[in-house]
């Protein structure tokens, strides 16, 4: 039912971090066994030696394509005549710069997690080397790869709630708070201000709830007012921030970020108001789209439902209507999106205008930007601060 | 099934306000009709005479007892010997001071609307006056009647979701976003800052989700900031407000306020995240209260659930679970409670401590700083600023 | 807003049965409160002289007007200048039979609680005393006066949802599974079958999921197949029973009713399926109706929505959208229909056709055929029998 | 997260049936894709040997490796040193039996769409075959291979709510009424008797919805009474099927199919109802289970909660809690079961006694006993038929 294009090869990938069992390789591959199109080559899945060899034989990498560090791996796969087309950078953030860097370099396509750096100087770096190389560079905001958000993003471009006038996005969790408890061992790293820059939720959670407002409505995130809180005292940096944000067409909005917040895991809700209409998007059950307009019952549009999807969404359809397609589908769209992209510039092909709208370098930046913002705004007791990138 | 004391006899009622098919006297006007421990008998139920008249036929007032305004009202019933034993107050905000001084007066027992006044002043006096005359004066906030939202505030003192650390509430419509079209005739004088007081959306629903955030939680809210908006450009005040609050034991809030939120009708929505729980109740499905605790799977309670309900709810269960008790049923508590203080004031008895909840004075008069503080926020800045009222 | 006409005087209205702070009577003074069209000023409201003198007090009926029994209150009401107008007969479903008669008798109009009878040919009986008399005899199924109850009927009269061809009814309910605990007074006499009838679940619950089936279908139901079971061992009568019913136009239909099945209180819900479309209502959840379409998204219509609610149910709006009207207020709507024919049929005067629609004797009859075709066919072994009653 | 065995090395699979971008093949491919431990190498894709040949291509199979037709691609894989380690049979329904009993002629691992026939003895031929043969023989229900479905059966073994005594399980789509519109195309074989067997609605989703009911339960089902009705007027075969089963230890179910309830896409919902407790899942919101439990509250376990989660389910986790899992990860579970039986069958390991629960042959030859006893009582006018197989 997909209407993306056919692939006409199998690209080559290859990852640095992500193995050891841990959440974030997890994500990445699972979008990449669904989409189909890639080959997993090469990796320097860890940076313990040992754990990089182990983690390579469970991914059915070749022994000799499993590198210590992502700068000899640039090196070596670009020398290679079925060197990878592209690599993932799953690493702690502070590692992405440099990785992305050695990649781009090496003529190598880029797919990078957020936060796209840490310093805003890095991130305004890697706009200019992408522009420079003209490389593919994708970052995995995963939620906007799933089909009801491209359904909410086509239905506010065609003007169906009006004019945009509030956006109200919060992303609520939980497991920061049980911290001292079983399922607390990724907290750990996140309590040091030295590894999570200048904002541990902002940096964490809110690059995926600002990108996501961002990329539904279409507009411009100017302003953001920022009062950050530990809300578990014992806790070295912040676990919630209280956000105001005004859009670049005169929109209101506020954002909720917390992640001490009990019987919540990963509740990423996007509300937007506009002069006519409404609707609202939650994470947790993604398959659904309300939609609201003044003196219409709500419509809750379901996805995939037939006679509802408009094209720009319809496109990503996999399944039918009532069997879900959830995260694990959402970035499969996400890597099928960035395989379409890297095997046209590798082939020299030209693709139809809209066809595909991943997260690119610039997007990653934008996050940057914000969090510094946030920061900003905070330290300085909840003052309006700038907080868009433009390249 | 209700643990209420039973009536000795039926209170006599007198309304002033509330006439021609008003919606504000059609809810104090269920709640009494519920409650079943009232007489309506008198009335200055219009400042229009002809309507004053009507609407007295169709409460089937006694036409002596349809009085042209509080004043004559208030010293013409004390002066009966079957006099109202308690008024109920109606009007739009701004008569609500004089009306409530004229009974309280006349040794007549008050029932208020919210928000209690317009100026900090005439709130200052009324609570004053209240403690004077040692009379009952109740103010309607009707959603803190409701059974399951007295099992939440049972729930938090009884420290089953720990220390309180995060408060959240919103309140959102849409009818003011349609203002121009058929449902808008309610509208039309809100949109006049000489009758609506420092801020339209504040008095009007903001009272409400301050109050309902006080009184589950049991805290003081100590400070606000607060940013105005006029979503809807064509009108002249404020439809929108952002806002933050600081609880008195340190817990941290936001408030999101808008009358111009397409697809929202009365979405009055808490939620209470504590050290070791949170909590959520929505005001349109309240039957329901969401409890989570840390490493439990979320329990769903049901208004009057067998085994499940607290003390404290349980004694306002008038239907069994499963046949919802709504706005017009907590009306009826509150009107049931009301009367239960009148009847134990005038008869000299003392009821047993923690029987009644209604609000009071004192929180109408929080109310009523609460207004004051978001507007002087508001046109500070957005600066913090103390709003709560200790008598 | 309601759209019901005004009364012109408030009714005089007795109960039999109802007493002692038992459910049923509850239920039934709520409505008459809400519709404020009525005084209750009579009553035989138990069969324990003691209980019946308490609870006339606990009512604020004058003791002379406390009776021992339906035909001494029949008589002596009839005899008075002030007499009642209208009894309600909640007792008993065995004791409706001759209560209901006597009044008809004595030219009183009956409210009765269903099952109306026990027998068939009390049933009948009654319809034709009802024909003979003219006088008013409302059946109280108050699911059918909630006003999203009227929007379901008259979408599907519109043709909305094309030709009705599914009409799937369940109603849930585990209390009966619990009734050697705490919640289990009420259970004990349904246990007894000389007290219950054919059936002790098809007659407590099942008539009113018939009657709803019906009521918003318009289809007469002509057939039907059941099994009864009994799932908790220990009892000596059914307590679930499945059924499956044909339609008048050929529609088919399943109906669900048990009363063991943990978690359900009063799970009465309704799906229709038609040629074009279906829709949904769940009496727990009565504010919302959702409607489908093919090739539409799914609309959740909000009781009184601007613009969405049609004229039928539009008329017994009392409150607005967002805040719920629940039980209680259908019992409202339902006590408020028939104060409205009995005082246009005691003033001679005549109604616009169809702006009543509550459930006549006629309705009652057909839940007493209803019932016995139950039985009839779970003890053939499940086979069909024709269940529909034609006066 | 997960807790499965790894991998020794990625299993070769082929596939029979399943191109041209049919659903079907999809759906397995998508759990092939996420398990992990795949590699596609083979398959007959096609009857249509143009179609066969391009579906090939699509799926980066070697061209020599692209059959005709399953009888040479048997024969041809077993000659290959290194050929497929299993079949995948996604054929129309006819064509499964004999493909089967080629490939397990061959000694080739069998994995098999439902139903596993038409006919009662070829499912009973195919019963014997993997005895005789020792060979893995899977049948992809993938309902039981979501984690909240093996909690389900965990809670219900553990028993937490007591003895089961009601199961009911209904599977409503609408895509069959709306066969003359657009979305149509896959309706039409199946209003062709000759290939759909005895029943199309049942044989479809009813198979599904009969091994949900067992699997969770872990009960037989002995006895099923079944009415089949062509609800869409212009349909030659049935499209709905109302059925009552009774389970094995004595409980009461029903069961409701049909693919004409406009609204609906895969409503596959299941609740059990025991002597203590009841539960309840729902497809189409597969993360949340609902267990209800007499004096408590509704739990709402969420998939991979902490703390929540059983053994049987928590093996299967591959994300956090929030991030849904779906259908695409309950068919990767599924495929994982089926690689690590294969796995260990092939080396000759022995699995720890309780690991894997995927369905087998045995389930499969269950679903096609109840298709033909559902048909044969419906023929038969609603007598009660055995339906359980015991090898």
């Amino acid at each position: 039912m997909t209407a993306y294009p056919k692939a006409t090869r199998k690209l080559r990938l290859g990852f640095v971090g992500g193995g050891n069992g841990g959440l974030v390789g997890e994500w990445h591959a699972r979008g990449v066994h669904l989409s189909n199109r890639w080959d997993i080559v090469a990796g320097a899945l860890s940076s313990d030696p040992v754990k990089a060899k182990e983690s390579a034989k469970d991914w059915f990498i070749a022994p000799e394509r499993s590198y210590a560090d992502a700068v000899s791996m640039a090196k070596a796969e670009a020398a290679r005549p079925d060197g990878i087309d592209a690599v993932a950078i799953c690493t702690p953030n502070h590692l992405h710069h440099s990785a992305a860097k050695a990649f781009l370099a090496a003529g190598i396509d880029v797919i990078c997690d957020k936060p796209l750096t840490n310093e805003i100087n890095e991130a305004v770096e890697l706009v200019d080397l992408q522009k420079k190389t003209g490389l593919v560079f994708g970052v995995t905001h995963p939620y906007a790869a799933h089909m009801m958000v491209r359904q909410a993003k086509a239905i506010i471009a065609r003007g169906d709630i009006g004019e945009v006038r509030q956006v109200h996005v919060e992303y609520l969790q939980e497991w920061v708070a049980s911290a001292d408890g079983e399922f607390s061992k990724g907290a750990l790293w996140r309590q040091d201000r030295a590894k999570v820059g200048r904002s541990s939720i902002v940096g964490d959670i809110g690059t995926h709830a600002f990108h996501l407002a961002s990329f539904v409505t279409g507009l411009a995130i100017s302003e953001v007012r920022a009062d950050f809180h530990t809300c578990t005292p014992q806790r070295p940096v912040e676990d919630t921030a209280f956000l105001n944000l005004r859009y670049g067409n005169g929109a209101q909005g506020t954002m909720i970020l917390t992640q001490v917040a009990p019987g919540n895991f990963c509740g990423l809700r996007l509300r937007v108001f506009g002069s006519t209409g409404g609707l609202m998007w939650d994470q947790e059950k993604q398959e659904y789209l309300h939609l609201s307009r003044f003196g219409k019952a709500e419509e809750v549009q379901v996805r995939a439902q037939p006679g509802v999807m408009l094209p720009e969404a319809a496109r990503m359809t996999h399944l039918p209507a009532g069997h879900s397609e959830a995260i694990s589908d959402a970035w499969g769209n996400l890597y099928t999106e960035f395989a379409i992209a890297i095997d046209a510039r590798r082939h020299g092909r030209t693709l139809p205008a809209g066809l595909l709208d991943y997260p690119t370098v610039v997007d990653g930046a934008r996050g940057v930007f914000f969090v510094h913002a946030t920061a900003d705004s905070h330290e300085a007791g909840g003052v309006w601060r700038p907080c868009w990138f433009t390249p």
